[in-house]
């Protein structure tokens, strides 16, 4: 290789390493799970639907909201009987691009996440995966839909196909157009000065390292092998306490491994102004103090008040466009109820 | 008056008091609260969003869901912190035509019960209006939304203003069209032969004196002025023990007058084949029982099976036609969030 020749490349590998990505319109979607309108229709019925949770009253959207930023904005989630969990919802806007789930990377797909909280006992709290299908069996409406998007399944109901339906739904929740998105394509008024003073600094101070491709989530990587980080990096700082940012172990839980100590799946920062309270256990009320938390637990950086509100200003540009849905029928069980008359 | 006038009276008056009659694709609307397409949204917006709950998990859909028959198939309903009421979600569906609101009819109209459940503590549990005007005034959309939809009103976030607009919503929830309308409107295949009979059976047997008018609960009278039946009846069957009948005294709890113990306003029959489990305390889960249980207990008449079956036919061809919704975009709070970040 000559040095022009090597010149060449590092130009033509730079110019191809710019940070900053449109978000795709489609996610990936994987070979064994195609899109279909009925199934994307069914995933939506099941998704709003409390009866799949023990007492009735909580569906997926509870807590992924997709009417707001995709969560509840609350700092975790309130599961049947008032239960909590530690952590806090994620949105469900976007998490197709993702290519692990849950905030401890635990679920290699959506498929695989999907039905995880329906028997999880502080969520949904279903008694388990029988429970379910007895359950969705019971409901003609269910039957029919199923066998009609699964013909090659028997039985049709199955936790398999509602992990996929409700998958192939959240695979539509994509919020392209940001101003961000319509800057990088182009349309230069779409972020104002403040804006794009605080997206350089975001490049500046290195949040990009973490926060970087299309997602803002981390490098594209096969859908199952996930991005984590430390956090805090930096431990030490006031933050540690003032935050509780110690005691939940993150994925150490999932794989028990001493390094995983304190790492987490890199969170997505598309809708990120719509999503607060911030970090795994909804600590941090406002944008600007988990702007300015990050920059000090993970790159060990003091930001200036104009630094911190430049990059929310920009951070506010990620806000994307929410498509237009209706809303789902969900399918009656005429002349009866599959909840149970006493849960308490 | 002549005898061949009055024969022809008669017939006439006869004629006017044909037991049934189509649902109104239009509900009364009451004049100081007309209906726009902005308030409409306004209020749909509000009856989807959780913040209107102290904990931000419960929106007025959350009881009422208008993606099913229009309350949430339980007994009682979840409220803040696993609280629960006495007393069954009535349907929101139609809830228009009723002429006052709750089971004890305590509302004279949507707009008086639509601000109820908010701060009751049982159900969504703010803590009083002044909690919920402070957290919608926090909310930059809704300042916008309600001054442009009450530009007259100084301040224009409310709770009259909150209430005028969920009503306006809640008039848009009509189910016109089921088999009964059409059927009565000149389409006789509409009915199936057993439904047919079981109209015939649920005039013979004396239904009707209660569950009449287009809505099928009671009389069309002035808003305000409800339309109350004693349950049971006739007490003393096997029913009052079994299904807990007489121990909520029902409009009693209001007016505290003697008379009216055990009195409730006469519920409508739209959309009931949706709406199990029954009654007041939803101790019935389905509806051959309740119908069983209704003709004991207010006609003290026991049905054959037959008969029984053929109410329950016909009341299911009561379901009618639900109105495609689009979702509301619930305004965000950018940045931030006006929920509590603990709340146990």
């Amino acid at each position: 290789m000559t040095c022009a020749t090597g010149a060449l490349l590092l130009s033509v590998a730079v110019a191809q390493a710019s940070p900053w990505q449109a978000l795709p319109e489609q996610p990936p979607i994987p070979e064994n799970n195609p899109q279909s309108e009925a199934k994307i229709e069914l995933g939506k019925t099941l998704y709003f639907d409390p009866r799949l949770s023990k007492n009735g009253a909580i569906s997926c959207n509870s807590c992924h909201n997709v009417m707001a930023g995709g969560e509840d904005n609350r700092p975790n989630s309130v599961g049947v009987h008032d239960a909590r969990g530690g952590r806090g919802a994620p949105s469900v806007w976007n998490a197709a691009f993702l290519s692990v789930q849950f905030w401890d990377g635990r679920a290699e797909s959506l498929e695989a996440q999907a039905v995880g909280p329906i028997t999880n006992p502080v969520e949904m709290a279903m008694d388990d995966d029988a429970a379910v299908l007895a359950r969705l069996n019971q409901i003609p409406g269910y039957v029919e839909l199923f066998k009609a998007v699964f013909p090659e399944s028997d039985p049709a109901i199955s936790m398999e196909n509602v992990a996929k339906a409700i998958a192939s739904y959240e695979r539509t929740l994509i919020t392209p157009n940001s101003p961000f998105d319509r800057y990088v394509k182009g349309e230069k008024e779409a972020l104002n000065e403040q804006q794009v003073r605080g997206m350089e600094t975001f490049l500046n101070t290195g949040c990009v390292a973490c926060h970087s491709g299309a997602n803002f989530s981390g490098p594209d990587l096969p859908m199952g092998q996930g991005f984590f980080m430390k956090f805090p990096t930096f431990a030490g700082s006031e933050y540690d306490a003032k935050y509780d940012l110690l005691s939940d172990p993150g994925r150490y839980e999932v794989t028990k491994a001493d390094s995983d100590k304190n790492m987490w799946r890199v969170p997505t920062l598309r809708n990120v102004a719509l999503t607060a309270p911030y970090f795994h256990n909804g600590k941090v009320a406002n944008l600007d103090e988990a702007v300015r938390v990050m920059a000090k637990t993970q790159l060990n950086k003091d930001l200036s008040a104009e630094e911190t509100a430049d990059i929310v200003a920009f951070l506010n540009g990620l806000t994307g466009e929410f498509p237009v849905q209706t809303m789902p029928r969900l399918p009656p069980t005429p002349n009866t109820t599959v909840l149970p008359l006493a849960d308490k």
